[in-house]
């Protein structure tokens, strides 16, 4: 870890499992600020906005500025800024909405821009699917914060947002950009935060392909944690390796 | 046509638009019956029963047996029956469920051997695709009445049948098995109903790809109607080129 300078962390799994904080993990954030790293969270989740993550974490005992905080709608809003255009139609849940509205204009007018789509549960009906088809047969581009396949909850398992991005582009012959981990955007978000480089930064996560996978394609190391979704099994069939392995980020003093 | 035994007769477009009969069709199909040809309708309609078709058909003046009529459905049932199984999830609308309540045990047990998804309109929720999710991560198969992208309503663009097919797919892994037009199973059904082989059959349809690629790839002539959904350039564009065109089925007279 000696040419670190900046730490890149997931959040669920990572520093909380379900409603509840990581033995050490407050620890392990208080002891990379005291040591003066540069550090920024990234997370998948596609069903709450910036601020809600940051009261939660907050709740936990997390005192983590919302800035630090980087999701897959924020990549989108990128996106849409980058490209110059405002005008998107949200096919998400929950308070997702509220990343957006501050610099975009939500499912008014009728010439869209952008279709953006998370894991959106019961969102996703036929009459919202069809006005995203729709649209983007009228020449909007489709923006998926996730292309996941499903989850699981303790109700079985759900479909996440990748079969519905696969619908649409089916449809449409339209491809997605996807702006979730590990896709390069999204992580270049992140590390121009941090004014620092890929080689600079080493990335946190319980995620074998997305988060590790994703780390040494943009050439950052990758530090897997054993706690949250990490099974042996996935890592010992994993092409890609992490640099280094720890039981939970509560060890990571170990290895600074 | 002097080797042709029977037709397969496409029904939408060929016998009638909308509601209304093409003039001469009667007349035609009372010809073919009068000169001995056998004789089948190919649909792939997929959001009404065979009965509800025939008292269409009926309504419209045409004297049809019901057992006449073929369609995706059917083609359904009949995979179910080789396969020795009876326990289906369906993602259908309209009385599409009267096909198959005969043979099979529709949406009941925990059990399911085979998910069938159609055109099913507003009966594709969120709830009812991740129940159909579930069937299929147990060991269900997926059988696709259509894999069609979209169609056009007087309200616009609606998604068809094939995206969700797509997203299914996607999340579980598995393929298909489209039983409708162009598929050879749906050929083969009707085929062996009417004891005729390929070589003596003619398809008569409006669709230059399901229609008449469908029933070349059999072995079948092709004839194309310039009713329904025929358009010039689409012909024009397509490698599958039919034996014969004629303006519509009142034509056909002109050719036997």
């Amino acid at each position: 870890m000696k040419d670190v300078r900046g730490f890149l962390i997931d959040l669920d799994g990572v520093l909380y499992v379900g409603d509840k904080a990581i033995k050490g993990a407050r620890e392990s954030i208080d002891l990379i600020r005291d040591r003066n790293y540069t550090f920024r969270f990234v997370s998948n989740t596609t069903r709450k906005c910036r601020n809600t993550i940051a009261e939660q974490l907050s709740s936990m005992g997390f005192d983590i500025p919302v800035e630090y905080i980087f999701t897959p709608p924020l990549a989108a809003v990128a996106c849409l800024r980058n490209a110059g255009k405002r005008h998107c139609y949200l096919l998400t849940t929950g308070d997702v909405y509220r990343d957006f509205e501050q610099e975009c204009f939500c499912d008014t007018g009728t010439m869209i821009d952008f279709v953006i789509i998370g894991d959106a549960g019961d969102k996703l009906t036929y009459d919202s699917l069809n006005t995203a088809f729709r649209h983007l047969m009228n020449g909007a581009d489709l923006i998926a914060l996730e292309k996941d396949r499903y989850w699981m909850a303790p109700g079985g398992l759900f479909l996440s947002a990748g079969p519905f991005v696969q619908a649409l582009e089916f449809a449409t012959g339209k491809t997605a950009t996807i702006v979730g981990k590990p896709s390069k955007t999204f992580f270049e978000l992140a590390l121009r935060d941090m004014g620092l480089r890929a080689d600079q930064v080493a990335m946190i996560g319980d995620d074998i392909l997305t988060d590790i996978g994703g780390a040494r394609t943009m050439g950052m190391q990758g530090i897997l944690v054993r706690t949250g979704k990490y099974r042996k099994d996935a890592v010992d069939h994993a092409v890609v390796k992490p640099d280094c392995i720890i039981d939970s980020i509560a060890q990571l003093r170990d290895i600074l």
